[in-house]
């Protein structure tokens, strides 16, 4: 072990977790008079938007930033009291489509019948994009997507995390989702096409009788090993041209992407964080999961620094992350500093 | 011919007919001295909210409100310098949609693939509203619809207003709608469904990765002689139930609604008004039309007072009602004037 590099970021959704990182090395600090291993923080504010700049950061700064392995507290945990270890994410790609029509919002009684409503295309464009059953209905797009290990099935159907537990976090009143999979398979290992946002036309309280300009809907699409950001957009492109209602004009802009993320649970510095989860929860059960949320920077790791990355986040299922009354509870900021100090000194162990 | 009711309306849409009309029963009385028929001026600001009171204070002011006939300003011209007689207009009726999710926004990484997503299943509702030649795809839609006149196909076909025309008013690309009808044809003989507004998830610039909680779609359907209102919400509501995409909640409100209008132009009143038409426009053929929007309040003066409605508009193609830079031509609200005065005489005359 020569050095660690903690990677604490500044995003919306772990502000706790930065914290804890810091403080449970100035616990290991006052503890033991120096750290046990070499540490560099690394803190960027650009992860809602894709870290466009982290790359040439790396790059850059390659041979200060050599080191063992980055540890990142950006996930959460599968239930509360149960550390968990992730060791996967699923990867993004963005695409904002617009539908133009008319050069102006027309009175949609005078023109109604005469030229197409960009909303409506928008609508049926949208509606293209899966089947019934929420599969992804665009051409190739499982064609790379690897199959979940028969072991991460059962591991998963252990957690204390099921429909029931998604129903309560979501305040959703049915699960929804690809035929033949859990709920945490679907979230965890299968690719997904989201709305993120649609929009078009009047907006307001009441009526407005209008034939709106132009009509927009903002997608993103999570993937799964070993789909690939750029082919999947290069596919729902093709789709949706190939899909696109008569008499409108298509729009389209791809938006940020990132790769998913698998490592290896059992590698060293693996065992060594699930050492420090262990002691961090003494008497719980340690989980083993992926997550369906993406940390596109962990594969810019992988590749500038060559190095793995260690998830260890405290995030509960109901912490409302990208949400109103979004919250870290402090029994799990308090974990966190525990967690972060004895990492610590296991991979100095190590 | 007791008295006439002039029906100024206080809408955004016809401020310069309203005062067309004002300005030209001046004239006929500075001319003449006095009016050639009884008048009473009737004016409302509810138009584009379904004028919901207008009908109690008809009922309310039954005797006061006595007359032979209505005339209103609120129609169009085919085209510049052509003389337009209205005798239909299509009826509305509107409808909010909204479909409801998860309790909160749900981040799109995290739960993206475990629960429905109310902005897809709204795209999903909606597409089902039309076949993909943008025939109404709602059952028995079309039950009620009265076949289009042979004289009135063929009248129309000689309008100076065909597709060149649409494209060049809309600013479309290509035209569209229900196949085996002309533009104009599916514009006042043929009813629609109209997405008027979409929304739901994120709104603003860029990306935000969220499953948003809810997603709305506001409704209009135009109707066309023998549709009725409240018989089409039905059959729409109806529709949607039946093709509501899985877990989500389904919330529909009926909005305001208007029957379609349908008047002799040959009667006597309606050949008057002809003939001021002629007049106001000297030389200039007389078109003879429906147009495709609503104005309900005709037919609650049928039902009410027992009388037919002149509808003797002014507005061009390019008037951009409902819509930034809406405008009224000043040679047209001169010919109003005329045609105002004109219509005193001949009504009188009658």
């Amino acid at each position: 072990m020569r050095d660690g590099v903690v990677y604490a970021r500044g995003s919306t959704d772990n502000k706790g977790q930065i914290l804890a990182h810091i403080l449970g090395v100035g616990e290991s600090l006052r503890d033991n008079g120096e750290l046990p291993v070499n540490l560099i923080f690394l803190i960027e504010g650009e992860e809602e938007v894709g870290s466009k700049h982290l790359g040439d950061f790396l790059a850059a700064h390659r041979d200060a930033l050599r080191c063992d392995l980055i540890a990142i507290s950006d996930t959460g945990m599968i239930a509360p009291q149960t550390p968990t270890f992730t060791y996967g994410l699923r990867g993004i790609a963005a695409m904002e489509v617009r539908v133009h029509g008319p050069s102006i919002d027309l009175h949609s009684g005078i023109y109604g019948g005469m030229v197409a409503n960009p909303a409506t295309a928008i609508a049926r464009l949208v509606a293209t994009l899966h089947d019934a059953h929420g599969r992804v209905a665009v051409p190739g797009f499982y064609d790379e997507v690897a199959a979940i290990q028969a072991w991460e099935r059962e591991a998963w159907a252990r957690l204390p995390f099921g429909d029931k537990e998604v129903l309560t976090v979501t305040g959703a009143t049915r699960t929804f989702g690809e035929e033949g999979y859990t709920s945490l398979e679907r979230a965890w290992a299968r690719p997904t096409a989201e709305v993120n946002g649609i929009g078009g036309g009047f907006q307001g309280t009441g009526s407005k009788t209008v034939i709106p300009r132009e009509a927009f809907v903002k997608l993103t699409f999570r993937l799964v090993p070993n789909q690939r950001p750029a082919d999947i957009l290069a596919k729902v492109r093709a789709h949706l041209v190939a899909n696109c209602p008569p008499a409108v004009r298509l729009q389209i802009e791809d938006g940020h992407g990132g790769d998913p993320y698998l490592t290896d649970p059992h590698s060293a510095f693996g065992k060594a964080a699930q050492r420090a989860l262990a002691a961090s929860f003494p008497g719980r059960e340690l989980a083993l999961i992926r997550e369906g949320g993406s940390i596109p920077i962990v594969n810019t790791f992988r590749k500038i620094l060559g190095v793995e990355t260690l998830l260890l986040g405290l995030a509960l299922p109901d912490c409302r992350a990208h949400a109103p009354d979004e919250n870290f509870p402090v029994e799990n900021f308090e974990a966190g500093i525990r967690l972060n100090k004895t990492l610590l000194e296991e991979l100095a162990g190590d």
